[in-house]
């Protein structure tokens, strides 16, 4: 039974590395038959750890979402509103753009299994909440945007830029139109 | 050679027909091979007509582009030069949001392919500067913004949106939240 659990968590532990390669190369497309096959394990033992894509890619981005989860709640205790809000999109950005695959695990599941909640996206904006709420007080952020409204954005903004050049110089310039507004002028 | 020609082009028609259905049904990654087979044509012949993917999403999404183009010649025309840019970025978040695969159609090529240009992209960027530059003119206009980044951001909008129930309601929202900034104040 120990035996059986150690080799499981093995498994477990050695499917993730080559996913989280996988996922590097190929992003949310990768193949989970490559996966098993470059694992030397079979297509079954792959699904009974990661039921399906989605799992997947939530558990190779978990630690990068961990990392913005407690960032984001560092940031709750700075004094300035817009400023930790603002830091905490621009961290969400070079990750997302930094990690291809990333974006997708963002995106919600869609027509395929809407039920399923995005865990990742779940996560971000409980822990970016209150920053929002925050700025939201301090009166430095549009009425009616929620974080899943952010998140959203800044997932668009790394899909769309993900072959330029420079992605993440890119993604950063269009956050901060985004920010600012394409054409802020006479409309608030 | 007057047959032939007839032929071929009877051929193309016939090809272009499968494709906007296929595009319709599966979006940007529908299968070529899929294509040839309904359009009872060989591989060989689809690529002659539609040497790469991009070909065949510009030849499927021309008609539209084509609308857009004529649209922004139409508005540059009208006396608010802010209203005519927000009207023609909706129209293009409406036309993008229905039509699956032609966000995809919009983003540039990538490493697979730099040196091409997205001629539907560069078509749009041609027709819809002058709207900017009288929106820019007006001072209705983040400073540095170009149309090809106008273009950019409402194509990750809809790429992120694509799977929400309600996509082109949820993709008109969050190109208001652009126009009129996350976060506007303090910034200009």
């Amino acid at each position: 039974m120990t035996a059986q659990r150690a080799d499981a968590r093995r498994n477990y532990a050695r499917i993730l590395a080559v996913a989280e390669e996988e996922v590097a190369a190929h992003g949310a497309d990768a193949s989970l038959e490559q996966i098993a096959r470059t694992a030397g394990v079979g297509s079954a033992t792959v699904r009974r750890h990661f039921p399906s894509r989605r799992a997947l890619l939530e558990a190779v981005f978990g630690e990068r979402i961990e990392k913005l989860c407690a960032y984001a709640e560092e940031l709750a205790g700075t004094p300035d509103a817009r400023a930790a809000l603002l830091d905490w999109l621009r961290a969400l950005t070079t990750y997302a753009a930094s990690a291809r695959g990333m974006a997708d695990a963002l995106l919600p599941d869609g027509v395929a299994d809407p039920d399923h909640v995005n865990a990742c996206s779940a996560k971000l904006t409980e822990s970016a909440d209150p920053l929002l709420r925050n700025a939201a007080r301090a009166g430095a952020v549009a009425p009616g945007v929620t974080v899943a409204d952010l998140v959203t954005l800044v997932t668009g903004i790394v899909l769309a830029t993900e072959h330029h050049p420079d992605p993440a110089a890119e993604a950063h310039r269009l956050l901060d139109v985004t920010v600012a507004g394409v054409s802020p002028r006479f409309t608030r």
